[in-house]
């Protein structure tokens, strides 16, 4: 596969000058890792900006005492702005990036994008569009996480009422689950959709199966 | 006042056409508020961009069992996009904004906002990239707290300190505290800036000054 040939499909691509997308494509280098390589932790060296070109990213946030929190994956196609914080002077905190599977990424050169971005309001418009979005989803996700309790108490909710039924098999609907925990429809929809991600759960019509329940256990458990 | 007299001073109102600049003042309503106000709570109506005019807006999260997350301030000339979120697709998370002083804001429609960031690049970006800026400190702030606990870590070394020489004034520099809480000077002196704006210390050429002990100890003592 051609390493650049997913370029085009940005939105800022056309508005680029010609020089500005062979400047781009001259500094970009493409290479294959293995399942479980480390990509970027903490505060290490800038990376530059990672286009995957196939396979799939985990990035996330790392406690002191080993607790990791997934904020989201990358896949094929997809822009990882956070791995260059070294371009956006607005991004202070440190993120860890590993390879979920073995993966393919094409990685541009920092100071290039970063000079592109200053020279060309598309490329600076689509590049903070993308950080402002991926950003909403990881504050939301910490909030119900870290602030509210939410992961845990569904997970417990989902253990008490699997173990009452004795099956892995939970037949509530997402607005029922919500009534239990005295929260929206939507906040549980979107923890069901972490917990399927993380491999702890699949969903049914009108209900929960329960596929790792060890790993549900270790959740449920508070951990502060 | 004239209400919208701050508007030429952002980056983007040259970029803007006439017509633009005209629909954005004819859309914008100035008012003044008293201390204390609630101007957004929550997932509540769409409020529009607030552009604060006078005085000091405070944004926050709030827990399910009433404990407040002081995001930022916005003062004075300061544009605040979240109370928008309806204009930004992006934006899934509730906030909380009150008046921290008597204040005056001036309201700018959501619906116009969003349709002259559509129509202008330059509005965009603008918007986006502050955006970008609050979430990477709000994101920073959220995982030395939440995650790292380093908020109340340095609570408690401050008290007990205090306690130690018997007076409220810890002779010890940043880059001390930092090697005791076995984190970095800058994570400290970050933390230490939070304290002060929220008023429980002030600092010194070389230590700390405990001056609201009380506050301090709430917030040492553990909510998980």
């Amino acid at each position: 596969m051609e390493s650049t040939s997913l370029f085009p499909h940005f939105s800022f691509w056309p508005q680029l000058t010609s020089a500005q997308q062979t400047k781009l494509l001259s500094h970009t280098n493409t290479q294959s890792l293995p399942k479980g390589s480390l990509l970027h932790s903490g505060n290490a060296d800038c990376m530059g900006v990672l286009l995957v070109q196939e396979g799939s990213l985990r990035v996330y946030l790392l406690s002191e005492d080993g607790r990791e929190v997934t904020l989201y994956r990358l896949r094929q196609g997809e822009l990882c702005m956070l791995s260059a914080s070294c371009v956006l002077e607005a991004i202070t905190f440190d993120i860890f990036i590993e390879a979920e599977t073995p993966v393919t990424i094409s990685r541009i050169n920092a100071a290039v994008f970063q000079q592109i971005m200053e020279e060309n309001i598309y490329l600076k418009a689509f590049s903070y569009q993308l950080i402002a979005e991926r950003f909403s989803d990881v504050m939301w996700r910490m909030q119900q996480i870290l602030f509210l309790g939410i992961d845990r108490r569904l997970a417990c909710f989902l253990l008490e009422e699997s173990a009452s039924v004795q099956s892995p098999q939970i037949h509530l609907t997402q607005e029922q689950l919500a009534k239990h925990l005295g929260t929206a429809r939507e906040v549980v929809s979107r923890m069901l959709k972490y917990f399927v991600e993380e491999n702890m759960v699949t969903l049914f019509r009108g209900g929960v199966t329960i596929t790792d329940e060890e790993k549900l256990r270790r959740l449920a458990q508070p951990s502060f």
